[in-house]
């Protein structure tokens, strides 16, 4: 399993604010996502292709996220974004979010996503991808 | 033209409200969208089946809006939409948006649509269509 | 412990959908909170007096969600919403979303909140508020 | 009137696609805002100082964007942010969005912005700012 984390980072927008003056917690599900597209990338493909080119798709099956501090406008965060599990049908990603200038953990969570194709039915990831997740 | 207007409510919700304690301005356009929706509906159509049975979208080409006055959360909000102009292959809607509870105007705008195929392609809207609008 | 569940409906937007054709799963966490705010009306109080009135605020501290079956664009979902777990410094809304026309669930969670004031400080949910809790 | 435009680059996140495949267009004005966050920052403030120590915002009036091609998952987009008009209370930013691989063009805006506090209440930008804008 390839357990090394990818660093990617985004500074929070000021649509991302909620009137708690904080990052709304639903943008945390869009960062992890941003996570994993960079993890791709930094890995030697992209999720576009994925889609695009093998009619793959990583369906999210399930997704939890604890909140640790907050993150407000303007800040730099760090999400490391690793393989917690890999099946040919199943994957799990981890992800840590942290604040790039005081390195607090701003978040942590995780999600299961199902491989299927364009119609929602289950399948394997195509053999070439496997060696990037094992 | 059919320029009766269709009404359609929202109410804010939290993720909408930014760090002013408002309504994010970037939010009015979904609302303009739930205006368009509806106003198919009202009209004996549905959005969804233009799009999957006549595979013709509404390509937004051109949105404008005036912001009057902030909406908060858990305001509820009337949106009025009606047809400004139309050809049969270039739509403008027009919106105005007031507080249900105080009647005051929240905000007007106007959106532009290009009649595309799934392809992008420029197309007339199809004649059966053409009578909701006219 | 109110355990009635209590239900609130919203109709898949369009700018909630992604390019899989269904509503984006980041969607989910802000109808969970549309559950919690038609929670607290149908109790007897509202949230947005709890925030501007009190000072009280209900940290979203971790969420949880997993995803049965897709939702699409202007599908008509019931959430349902009840307290899982109540203590005065801590609460737990599960919730329960389903396609309003064919009853199949779309996706089940659960949200955990701390009670806050303004400054993020941990506090008492106030007496008054308690009852409609327990 | 300082009207060198300041560049600043997202990139097309999932999220922020929906069924046509392409981004939506409510998220250009999320980009725009994202143009002028940077725009103060190249020119020697913070928009978030200029909230959090001045206790002055800059409220949106209005907007308008014309869309010409469009983004899609993945894409690289440049915002080309300037000053198109200052006054003490109204400053107006303009914006043109380009693919950053192709130099297409991608959309084309505008935003008026009203100086005010907290409360709303018209005011001047004060004096120390005025040097950035003009």
């Amino acid at each position: 399993m390839n357990a090394d984390p990818v660093e990617a980072q985004v500074r929070v927008r000021y649509v991302e604010t909620d009137q708690m003056s904080v990052a709304h917690h639903a943008n945390y599900l869009a960062w992890f996502e941003v996570g994993r597209t960079e993890w791709c990338r930094a890995k030697g493909f992209t999720y576009r292709d994925l889609e695009t080119k093998e009619g793959i798709l990583l369906m999210v099956a399930e997704v939890r996220c604890r909140y640790k501090s907050p993150a407000r406008y303007d800040d730099v965060l760090t999400i490391r974004t690793q393989v917690n599990n890999f099946k040919k049908r199943l994957i799990t990603f981890g992800y840590e979010i942290l604040n790039a200038a005081t390195r607090e953990v701003v978040a942590a969570g995780e999600s299961v996503h199902v491989v299927t194709d364009r119609n929602g039915r289950v399948r394997s990831l195509p053999e070439k991808y496997v060696r990037f997740f094992s």
